[in-house]
């Protein structure tokens, strides 16, 4: 009798066929790794032509890196980010305008803060409102520059949007990110039901996003009635698969070995990076509410997301994966008027009138 | 004022970070390929300890596949099949009793099947019936090789199942395995309410159920209350991303430059490859009933499979994607004693009891 091992790799070959050609041709290191040779990916020819117009185009680089050194003295990060933040948030409120909705500047408990309110809010959300947590590594994204998506999804789910603008390094390491969407959070709370919010963000808004509702079970604290977790940065460790597997291939973040893990540690500061709070992935998702994620087959994150997908699942949330063909990490921001964009935002706003109340 | 592309170009830039870096560091050819270097991808650290060690084996190569020269001549592909499946079939007996299910060959409208029956079903399945359709790219999984995954399914589900042996090229290309699928399904539609039916399989397998589907619309069958694609073959043409970024890095299919492309023109004949009935991404997906997807961040069919749910969600389908880290084509099939096996077939078995009637 063949053991069910032998089988299944019967199986599996027989199923799959191509074992009997394979397996001799790759060579494997001692240690199980896989040598990839080097290769040419061609514009992925499914995505949106919008999508692979911009694909096959060189990327425009808005600040001038010069050197390409990363910075190393909490000055000369502060100095970097303020840069990049100060062309990233010119024009917002053109944008605004643009898009039909107007940005308040204000703040609540102490934390920064921009309302984003469309000109016609949708009848369906007019009880609720989405809390918006800006992506940027947790070192880019301050002031004005936090607002862009949330202009996308105030914009294009007409909902009202409450965008935080949280604290961060050098200045402000960990907690501070996490205590700053806390004390927004539980001042809303105050006045509204909490299955009326939404939270949620990309990148490392996604990421803290999952960190702050952990925060919220721990603090006894009821949670969202729904949250947007795009393509989360949910392990700040060099660990998921897709770091190794799509480094190069995403074209945005393009590699773990640089600007993302210098930036995981300006932000972590002495806290293992593992600590659930940092790393949301690595928690306890029991609880959870029902949760929207967005990744593409670049994306470098495309592990982070489909890794709390899968502890959603197993801790019974409700957990909603979309895996967009050749987008690379947060690539509908990147090209909003793409037919992926408009989808992403579209399937989000179906999300969240499925389960606001 | 900045326009909205620009605008969101800053967005990203802030969002991400990197771009800062990255965009000058990546060659890209004159058609906006990108050029990726060879590189060493790690056994996956959040993989569980079971996948992992199959990952850092090397994989078992059960039929010797000498020279590794592609079959030309009909009677060399029908040799060389019959060669695997007589490998991939051994013991299946053994490996029913050894999962406490039975299997008794038989046919059903002229087309061979096995019926897989666990020893206890579940009384919640009682009434319902599970179609099983085998992979093996159209060419393997012949005769007791096709009922593998039956057996997993039949046995962790506690669900009754009837594994279709379709027909299959040298002898009958396409459309022999459609025509099989319906005509199964019709027979057994006379016994038994459509919604009390699944229908699914994986990789050719997860791939014919959705051409199947494609056919019971247009001739106005009634569709089964719930479908299995498990890394479904959808497009049998080179252009799905992930054939390209996940080439060698997936460790079972490893390239569709050898036995997938020829597989998929010796089942096509003279047919058109984007036929929807043979590559059933292309096709119109309203009307589809909820459908269970699974993949891995490894499977050069992650693209196939994210596309086909993405067509699924956009026709206003129940249509839930399932990302396993780690895993190459198949690979719950290869390791199937791994929790991301028992995972993926527990989904499986909730989504059933969830839509079947």
């Amino acid at each position: 009798m063949r053991t069910r091992q032998g089988l299944a790799v019967a199986a599996a070959t027989a199923a799959c066929g191509v074992l009997l050609f394979g397996s001799a041709a790759t060579a494997e290191a001692q240690d199980g790794a896989r040598r990839i040779d080097a290769r040419t990916v061609p514009v992925p020819a499914a995505a949106s032509e919008a999508l692979r117009a911009s694909i096959a185009a060189p990327v425009p680089v808005p600040v001038d890196a010069d050197a390409g050194g990363l910075p190393e003295t909490d000055a000369e990060w502060a100095a970097f980010a303020a840069a990049a933040d100060a062309a990233a948030g010119q024009g917002v409120d053109a944008a605004a305008q643009h898009l039909g909705v107007t940005i308040e500047r204000g703040e609540v408990e102490g934390v920064a803060v921009h309302r984003v309110t469309p000109n016609e809010v949708d009848p369906a959300h007019a009880d609720h409102l989405f809390l918006f947590v800006h992506g940027g590594g947790y070192v880019f994204g301050a002031g004005d520059a936090s607002v862009q998506e949330a202009l996308f999804i105030a914009s294009r789910a007409r909902i009202p949007v409450l965008s935080i603008d949280y604290r961060m390094p050098p200045a402000h390491p960990f907690p501070a990110a996490v205590d700053d969407v806390v004390a927004v959070y539980r001042h809303v709370l105050e006045q509204r039901p909490a299955r009326s919010l939404a939270l949620g963000g990309t990148s490392a808004g996604g990421g803290l996003t999952l960190a702050a509702v952990h925060r919220f079970l721990a603090l006894g604290l009821d949670v969202p009635g729904a949250l947007y977790a795009g393509t989360p940065w949910s392990d700040l460790t060099k660990t998921s698969d897709t770091l190794f597997t799509n480094e190069a291939v995403d074209r945005v973040l393009q590699t773990y070995d640089g600007l993302l893990r210098a930036a995981a540690h300006l932000y972590a500061g002495d806290h293992d990076l593992k600590n659930p709070l940092i790393s949301p992935v690595y928690g306890d998702f029991a609880g959870f509410p029902p949760t929207y994620l967005v990744t593409g087959t670049r994306d470098m994150l495309l592990s982070d997301t489909a890794r709390t997908h899968r502890k959603l699942r197993a801790a019974g949330a409700i957990a909603d994966l979309n895996v967009y063909e050749g987008v690379s990490h947060a690539d509908y921001l990147l090209v909003p008027d793409s037919p992926e964009s408009m989808e992403v935002y579209a399937e989000l706003n179906a999300f969240l009138l499925r389960h606001l109340e």
